[in-house]
């Protein structure tokens, strides 16, 4: 049975792993947050997870490849230093770093890129999410992600064809682009889709989070995969054997 | 059998409405286009309709009058002396004046007016549409008429709810507002969508055009109904007996 | 503050109720199970809901009766007889009986059913709903619902009406007929649409839960409603004034 | 220019092709329908497509062989005789035979297989479909096609894993079936949805078509794209690169 360690094991994300590993075919292996014994954590655990803050990183990733433990990373915040801290400590053991740990969306993006790069010019492209009332920015992450994964299947860059927030005089579409259109309200969790609109036939691929669980459900799955992988940098899509 | 006659026959509503007449149980009695005899018209048929333009609406009014014929007026960009000119007619013979003949539109914003009015203040309001890439503006009038139905249904007016084009850091949802979202692609003829988001559940109520056809469809089927009405001045909700 | 006493507190819906309570503007006033003293909690209470069984719904209706305080029931699996008894009480208290407490599925069956009477039978009426895969029977209770719902809006019996589990060689649709699907898979809380397909165009009316969360919910806004009524026999619909 | 010659140019699918041809970049380089000179037609277009009869195959797949010319075959019903037919043509010139000439379910078709092999089975798989009253049987042709694709991605049959139906005591769903569900109302051209319902969260890839003019407009693209292709037989997919 693979033991997971937690790095910020009282916050949000670590608690809820914490609750889901026993349902996974996992064991805990124990969790530190706000200081703790990194090095015997990952001594003791077959692979890491860290859902703690970005100021924490470098100490986790010493400790990891000094065990040689495998490690996930879905601390947000990361900047290029820590990008680089990443791949160097690649080159010991195996990291698996991703800013979105749902399964579902890995592949949904990975869908997404390789119908962009296969239906032509003439389907057009939108990005529609819907998040609960509390979000305060627009669109998710999540959303300029999947256009990213549109954008990246096309062989253009997202930032060349995006259009959010349309209203008023728009005047005609302009072929190529990427719309973003965002609704907030109630207690959704998250839905996403991308919408590839050709002439007379539509093709809608979409994602629905019932809870926010499905991150730590997503996040176990990742250790446990990695937990017997080389050394090297990983996202989720591995995970998926994309 | 009931004829109806046309103001402005060689026209898209009109062709598409004069194509339809056979299949619905009425007849054809004639239209005229930039001209014609209108009297000759208004006394030939059973019912009127116009899809012709503004400017004629006098012209045609009159002529309804004088042959105590019931008539629906579709055309659109009529101003507020449009609108007394009607209420005028409306005191002879049975004037139905609507701005969208979608007899599932109309029955759409009924609903939505009905939810709003029950459902309390917790459950927040947004307004989804999508139209073809040739649509110039956004949100489509549709939209907005269904916002107006739920604005209405809370007792409020549209304008002092309405979120258009969520961009960027827009900070938590407004309680109380009813927000609006347009994506466009392909050749979509229309959809749109009133959800209601509340805690921990979603009423959406939708409705789908598969081609712009339903238009003539309702309009004609509006025209039957109208036939036998007393002066009077009617909305599309009278013909579904709301 | 309204007080709240649960006949049935260490049930599933039980427990969901009281840990809700505090968010909603109401106490706890205390609960009982499997025995326990009915006539104290029915005296200490301001309203009392009951989701227990069968067999004590008698006991819990006489100590609500004896203490005048109203009592929401939604207790599962009543028979003629106790609708009777149910009955018998609602001539001393005000009693609320239903099968179904959250207000969006009340919601949308007054829409259902408001859309069957206005649209012509040229609409054709679909339900559609998903479960979770645990769940063992299809379909669902409240499609089924939904379903008498569309029927009583057309003056009709769903009995005569259903057509479920369409495969094979159906022939054409039979007009006036309403048809049922069901989807089962992964952790679906409850998903329902009530379509109606008309000629080009098509109004789809959803219902969509998050968590099973929102029957507690709905309980519990059933109540604090219910505490300041005449006595009187009501359902979910009068909370939401239709 | 690339001329397009029809086999079968009488029937629904061959006049919807000549329509459409003047607006895709081709030209029509005639058609026959129930006798006409074959081997005339063959020699005069660049490409030619059948959808008349199998009973002709033989005679046009001669005709096209004799003068080398590409042939893409829509017409449905075919035996093991007309596929043996096909493969000794594909010897000699470019084939494609497919039932669906739509390129959207072509892609969803794709997409549904990668998702089905790279989710685990505890992705419960359903796949849902709308069409209009019309229509007689039920699961449609094209549901059963995106459910093979699913089944294909899993490494198994589809005939051992399809659940039909679903009605009355079902029991819990059985891990690793794909479920089928069938709605029919109105005028709807052909809606699929392929849903994979996981713990927590749901991906649902879904094709609407607007009207059954998809499938001239596909039928068209893929005889532009097998005009310059090697002999050998070719599926909807090579036109997608797929």
């Amino acid at each position: 049975m693979t033991s997971i360690g937690i790095f910020g094991n009282l916050g949000r994300m670590g608690r809820a792993i914490e609750a889901a590993i026993p349902r996974t075919g996992g064991s805990f292996a124990g969790g530190i947050d706000h200081g703790g014994d990194a090095s015997a954590l990952a001594r003791s655990a077959d692979v890491l997870v860290d859902f703690s803050a970005p100021g924490a990183l470098d100490r986790h990733l010493t400790a990891a490849q000094a065990a040689a433990t495998p490690i996930v990373i879905g601390t947000t915040g990361l900047t290029g230093a820590h990008h680089r801290r990443i791949d160097e400590a690649a080159r010991d053991i195996a990291v698996l770093q991703t800013g979105n740990t749902s399964l579902g969306i890995a592949m949904l993006a990975a869908l997404v890129k390789d119908a962009a790069s296969r239906l032509g010019i003439d389907w057009d492209v939108e990005v529609l999410e819907m998040h609960h009332r509390a979000k305060v920015d627009a669109p998710s992450g999540t959303a300029l992600m999947l256009g990213d994964a549109a954008a990246e299947g096309r062989g253009s860059d997202l930032s060349d064809l995006s259009v959010v927030g349309r209203a008023g005089l728009t005047g005609e579409r302009t072929d190529g682009t990427i719309g973003f259109a965002s609704l907030r309200g109630g207690t959704v969790a998250g839905d996403h889709s991308v919408i590839f609109a050709g002439n007379g036939e539509r093709i809608t691929l979409s994602h629905q989070a019932e809870s926010r669980d499905i991150f730590a459900h997503g996040a176990i799955r990742a250790a446990l995969w990695l937990a017997g992988q080389q050394p090297g940098r990983y996202t989720m899509n591995a995970v998926l054997g994309l």
